[in-house]
């Protein structure tokens, strides 16, 4: 008899229409693939009535998702629905809980509660996969988890997000004011009507979060990261970085320094011939740093139905051939409990920009703020500003704390002569 | 009691040393990784007797490596002795017919016998797996098998030899001529004594071959395949190819056009701005096209001992995780009979490099072979040769087909005003 499993697909907005259409059309070649028939029993989702170009007949709808949880005839529910709370973790929390593999595209949810439900998906023995959930279509997750199992991992970092990218791609090509780039990416479906999350780091903080648990074989760590947005990047700062050799790029970083994890994500300058400053548009790239193997480096489509779905159905390909893996690489009770540290005491150069009232004796007392807290100037331009009664100063620091150079930007901040708030981009030489 | 799997390894050059050192170090952690402990029961090698930097308990050598296919405390055989006949197929045939899985890093055995060796595998339920002799390191293998599984392949391509690129690589940055680069190659271990497959192209299309069975799911196809290798560039190729906006990579490509496979090896002209023309050195890149994920890019450390164990142990836990999985995705009698063509009737623009006496009339009667086999011009720089009698012709065509390109080379190259073998180089938007 032709082995099959049964699955219900919970959520059917952009992904879930996609995926339910792709995996009814290659049942086929998927079962040719693992042996396996993936069978959908069900679907089920919020609007029933909306029209989602979709033939779906009419048994297969399930009114509550939640009772999938608990029917015999389930094994796969693969959870669409999106969010870190609400409807889609109690979801996930009773599949795993009532022995169903869950596949996930949700990385709000892995990043939040990861810990917690890859706990209960290895006590039950099935699988929890979320390849969907990290860089779209990249298979990084399987990479980490498979492809580069034998090494250890030192520091892994990209561009993880396409939103922010694609904005601040057209503000450097196009010459766009942030705000008007963020309208185009919104045009063209490639930002949120509420890209909040795209854009104040917290997306690339969720996949840099569940990308060092992985890596590192720590557990997910939400209290230690260091979390910045571009909405406060401008033309003038594009223009500098440009002037300056550099491109800005919207960075996560996550890194084993003294044995201890320091995760981070922010805007950083890059040099413009390094190959992270020449990812642009909406592609993502992750670039790990192991041994044995030497570097890394995945590139792809970070977004978008298509390649999510590719992620998923990998994930469904490996619960087919019947493979159960722990979650996240290693079991639980033997991931470890890894030193966490802030970015306080690592050093950076950094890019600062003041802009100030063009009055006599300024540019010494920024110097002798600078000097009480240690930092010093490797590079400095002036140059007047549009209505040419302020100076726009943009100082390359040498190496410093970051704590040190928080300081100067907070000690400068309130003085008079500052006329908008000062700003502080890492150079990052990745 | 501890789950755990009986591994014989065979062949102790540098790869084989390197990894059973690893493999001895990294036990646990494997351990803990897939619920199964990798047990080295023997080793085998030719020469016994030569000093490896290895510490082998006398135990657990195997005088002849082809015993330990029959012995029932045998597991896994980790195949490291190279070549595509002799000893290497003998113990991998044999391996797999007594139902033991085989790990191999052997592209030439895999090449020329891998169809045959996979219908083995699948016949008595063993894993098949080379991980380790596609492109080092770079988890190229899995990813198609696995990260991608639900993609459709339509092109896979990139450079996929690390040795070619980096003699192309000195002779660009450095100015190197061919010798010295290759001698350089060699003096820094990025070339082998006998680096004659390197250059040829032989290594790179034993790689492509197993790529395309992988990307179309169709048999490996030894007799249709178009190889070059790079041993006829010098310095006036890079130079001119650098003046026109151009960097010469040695590429492989197998792409699918009208329901037909393509397969190719040879140098090409790409642009400079490109992805693939910025892959230096020893690097090796892959890309494959593919729907619905789009474009995937891997790029990696090709070749070494360290890259080459991390791919060997990849294979190694996807083994004993117990996945006993199709060799190349899909079963045997579910692969493709596919059809695959010659280059002849593609379309190509390309430089043409002709080495001419200075005599009046000869353009003309160029120009009037290339129309007669219809390939027009595109751009043409005459430029006198360091001697001044003759004079260097550098023409880029518009498209046409190879056959028609193939026919003006070899026509002009009777021609009595040709002083040196006319080359043909491709040019590829890539």
């Amino acid at each position: 008899m032709k082995k099959k499993m049964n699955i219900v697909v919970v959520g059917l907005g952009n992904i879930g229409s996609y995926f339910y259409n792709y995996l009814r059309k290659n049942k086929k070649i998927l079962f040719n693939k693992t042996n396996t028939e993936p069978n959908i029993v069900y679907v089920s989702a919020k609007s029933l009535g909306k029209k989602r170009n979709l033939k779906i007949p009419k048994k297969l709808w399930l009114k509550n998702c939640l009772s999938a949880t608990k029917m015999k005839n389930v094994d796969i529910i693969i959870e669409l629905i999106g969010g870190a709370d609400g409807i889609a973790k109690k979801l996930v929390v009773q599949a795993l809980s009532n022995k169903k593999h869950v596949i996930t595209a949700n990385k709000a949810l892995v990043a939040k509660y990861g810990n917690q439900l890859a706990k209960i998906a290895e006590k039950n023995r099935v699988n929890f996969e979320f390849e969907a959930a990290v860089c779209g279509g990249i298979p990084i997750i399987r990479s980490i988890k498979e492809g580069l199992i034998a090494n250890n991992i030192s520091k892994i970092y990209g561009i993880l997000n396409g939103t922010s990218n694609y904005i601040l791609t057209s503000m450097d090509k196009d010459k766009l004011e942030y705000k008007d780039a963020l309208s185009r990416a919104k045009e063209l479906g490639y930002a949120e009507s509420n890209p909040a999350s795209d854009i104040n780091g917290e997306d690339v903080a969720s996949k840099l979060k569940i990308l060092t648990a992985l890596s590192f074989n720590s557990f997910i760590n939400n209290k230690s990261i260091h979390i910045e947005g571009i909405k406060d990047i401008d033309q003038t700062d594009i223009n500098n970085a440009n002037q300056l050799g550099y491109k800005i790029k919207l960075i996560g970083i996550a890194e084993l320094l003294n044995n201890k994890i320091i995760q981070r994500v922010h805007p950083a300058l890059i040099k413009n011939n390094l190959y992270i400053a020449k990812i642009n548009g909406v592609l993502n790239a992750v670039i790990a740093e192991s041994k044995p193997v030497g570097q890394t480096v995945l590139q792809g489509e970070g977004a978008g139905a298509g390649p999510t779905t590719s992620s998923l159905i990998s994930d469904l390909c490996s619960v087919l051939r019947g493979n159960i893996k722990f979650p996240f690489v290693i079991s639980n009770i033997k991931r470890k409990i890894a030193l966490f540290e802030t970015i306080n005491n690592k050093k950076f150069s950094v890019y600062l920009r003041l802009d100030v009232k063009d009055k006599h004796g300024i540019l010494s007392d920024i110097a002798k703020v600078m000097a009480k807290n240690k930092v010093s100037i490797k590079r400095l331009i002036q140059n007047p500003t549009e209505n040419k009664k302020n100076s726009s100063i943009v100082i390359i620091t040498h190496h410093a704390k970051s704590l040190s150079l928080v300081k100067v930007v907070q000690t400068l901040k309130n003085k008079k002569y500052t006329v908008s708030k000062p700003k502080l981009i890492r150079i990052e030489e990745i």
